[in-house]
């Protein structure tokens, strides 16, 4: 039985799909069952990197997802519409979805669900996340048995490759932005990637799938990188951590304070985070992207590889339609309702997320003090007030005249340092906190 | 549809089955539709770490393999006999297997899937390599469209404790040996760890997956960690690299010089290597095992995780056994023999191997030699006769009255390598020769 595949959009991902389909570097015999019968683009007279006969191009998207000679719909033209209309559409006229549309799952993900398993199809995605990266079927078919405690991961390669050259070769945040600009790493406008809108998309993603809930794309708390600045990396070098760009979803915050956090509340976020160098994720560097997924009973595993790309992102996208093809030749005919439930996604709970003042961490936090007696004396003490116990307290530096006073605490919730932080700016001998990061 | 087990095997690994069955941390529907029918074990009388009802347990093996009421075969007894026999009468009376038995399917791995493609059932693996690490399935089901080129891990947790404790703390072998036995992470009779063999069984397994062929396991060149000394792992250090057991199945090795190799030749080995620090294998320690698969076009990817340990391996299995029931439940009833292509163990060619002979490496090798001038020169004269070019010569140390000369050659096959040995080693100046290792 053949089946026939409607691919919307011929950008770089859907280029590398074809081209994989079309010319696979390794012929799984499944791969013969498989034709295109349609690609979705926006002009027909573009020139195109791969080959492709030109009478299976359209501009008409709508008229793939309504063809009823079309098994599956892969949607690749990423962004918000028309892609969710279109999937939604062709979820309705029965047809099997494979997206690498982070923004459009991580926001409508649930509605998409639902309509998917009303229709009795299938959404796969796990070119989603982590580009080629197998970790949404690994998540979904072989940590099921486990109970998912935390997902952690680098997932945005261009803000880790920015990080990298920060860290390896002392560059400033600009600099190094310009030079992933330069590499075709990030985009003219690089505010989704380095504003964490990206990694808030991904881990939205993995918190769905990890804890087999929803939640609401927009409660999740992002930070981006602008702030990191060389002398920070160079502080936290010197401490013994690497500052990364999390991504982290984990069950009962460790260490959450507030009474009024249930042991069934998720922390979802992504901000810079000082690592402890032995951390596995602390050497991920350039471009690559970790997914960490700590579990019980199976402890720590982690999957790396390359977050993005064409060849490696059309990877999991045709692994997506094989593993398709195999459910739909292989399923009952009398019973085409019945969906192989380890790759349908449950969404049934709603993720409950606590706030971030509630969240219990490690800080790092960098003062700008006048050079005088008394300064650590006076941190020291206000925050013990505030019951903020000091891990580590370094003076080595200077900024003009004023001395450098970098501090790394103990647990402690957001909501109290921050008081004590608030009551620390009013002293005199204080002339700014430049930076504030969490520590892993 | 309820679907039935027979468990043979109640060790550790039976033990933590068994417990994941019964009191899954993650309560996955498809649970609910397992039942266990029967546990083979060798004694009855035995104190069970387990609760597990009397009445399932028996000594007779045999019996449950021929149960018609049994759907799925869970072989945990490992070994080679009566594993495969008992394995070989399963699949025969058309059960479906789950193994942990990394030993039996190395050797026995293409007879075994011989019959079950005769019986139309499946042979599971996930637990056989890398313990909990979901590396079997991403590599069938995930990278399938990729041209895999080379699979390289640290597949043993025992030797990579031990190289650990002797990189981090400077143990000798023999005391880091004595720790891992006291913490239960190595046998009392350590050989299967300690010289490869297990490594061995992994590799050859991963090289069939990877590679979709059969090969001869003994046939895997085997190197254990026992010749690796803190003086090595010292000078490794200094040099930039760490010294890790890696386990290597390559297509088409780089460099490969000797003109009978063709291109479809497959070099496979296990031996200690010294890695770049800078390598994603490198920073894999402690009982930790990670596998580095490198394809076209996905590039590298890397799964880590814990190779072995009860939880972590019954995860592994409980994830076989779902996604067999998954499978199972929704499998066409009409036509029992369509088995998803994907879960399907393709081994229909041999693999060939080239011999160590053809490989090119770079080599460490470690001199100790008279304390005379001239000694580095004959060296590297020596060594330039072969065509062996040199990429660092150290002399910094003293072993008693010798002078202690550590090499680092670029690539050269280990045929050229020898014959300059062999001629160094008659030269008046050399004393000994006690370290050679390659470097990836």
């Amino acid at each position: 039985m053949g089946v026939k595949l409607g691919i919307l959009g011929l950008g770089t991902v859907g280029t590398g799909t074809v081209e994989l389909l079309a010319n696979p570097t390794q012929g799984h015999p499944l791969l013969q069952s498989v034709s295109i019968s349609k690609v979705g683009v926006r002009s027909l007279d573009k020139f195109r990197q791969v080959e492709i006969d030109q009478d299976l191009l359209t501009t008409d998207l709508e008229a793939i997802v309504s063809d009823s000679s079309i098994d599956i719909v892969v949607e690749l033209i990423g962004g918000l519409e028309p892609a969710r209309s279109l999937i939604l559409k062709a979820i309705e006229n029965g047809k099997h979805i494979v997206t690498a549309n982070k923004a459009v799952i991580s926001r409508f993900g649930a509605e998409i669900f639902d309509a998917a398993s009303k229709s009795g199809v299938y959404v796969m995605l796990e070119a989603a996340v982590g580009g080629g990266i197998p970790v949404i079927s690994p998540l979904r078919q072989y940590l099921i048995v486990n109970r998912i405690d935390r997902v952690m991961g680098i997932v945005n390669g261009t803000t880790n490759y920015i990080l990298t050259q920060m860290q390896e070769k002392g560059s400033k945040f600009e600099d190094a932005l310009a030079d992933a600009q330069n590499l075709g790493y990030a985009e003219a406008d690089p505010t989704a990637d380095v504003d964490g809108l990206d990694a808030a998309d991904k881990i939205a993603i993995l918190t769905s799938i990890a804890f087999c809930g929803c939640l609401n794309r927009d409660n999740v708390y992002t930070e981006g990188i602008r702030q990191v600045s060389r002398t920070d990396i160079a502080y936290a070098e010197k401490l013994g951590f690497t500052i990364k760009l999390l991504a982290i979803a984990s069950r009962n915050p460790k260490g959450v304070i507030a009474q009024a956090v249930t042991d069934s509340s998720l922390s979802v976020r992504v901000h810079p985070t000082l690592l402890p160098k032995s951390h596995p994720l602390a050497s991920i560097n350039d471009v690559y992207n970790a997914i960490l997924v700590e579990g019980e009973p199976i402890g720590q595993v982690m999957f790396f590889g390359p977050g993005a790309g064409k060849g490696a992102t059309a990877s999991a996208v045709c692994a997506d339609i094989l593993n398709l093809v195999s459910r739909i030749q292989t399923a009952s005919q009398s019973n085409t309702n019945s969906l192989d439930p380890l790759l349908v996604n449950a969404h049934k709970n709603e993720c409950h997320l606590s706030s971030m003042a509630q969240l219990a961490t490690r800080f790092y936090a960098r003062f700008l003090t006048k050079d005088q007696p008394g300064v650590i004396g006076k941190l020291g003490t206000t925050f013990g007030k505030y019951g903020v116990s000091l891990e580590s307290v370094v003076q080595t530096g200077f900024q003009e005249k004023l001395a450098e006073i970098v501090v790394v605490t103990h647990d402690v919730t957001e909501g109290d340092f921050h008081k004590a932080l608030d009551e620390i700016r009013t002293a005199e001998a204080i002339d700014s906190i430049p930076s504030l990061f969490r520590v892993l």
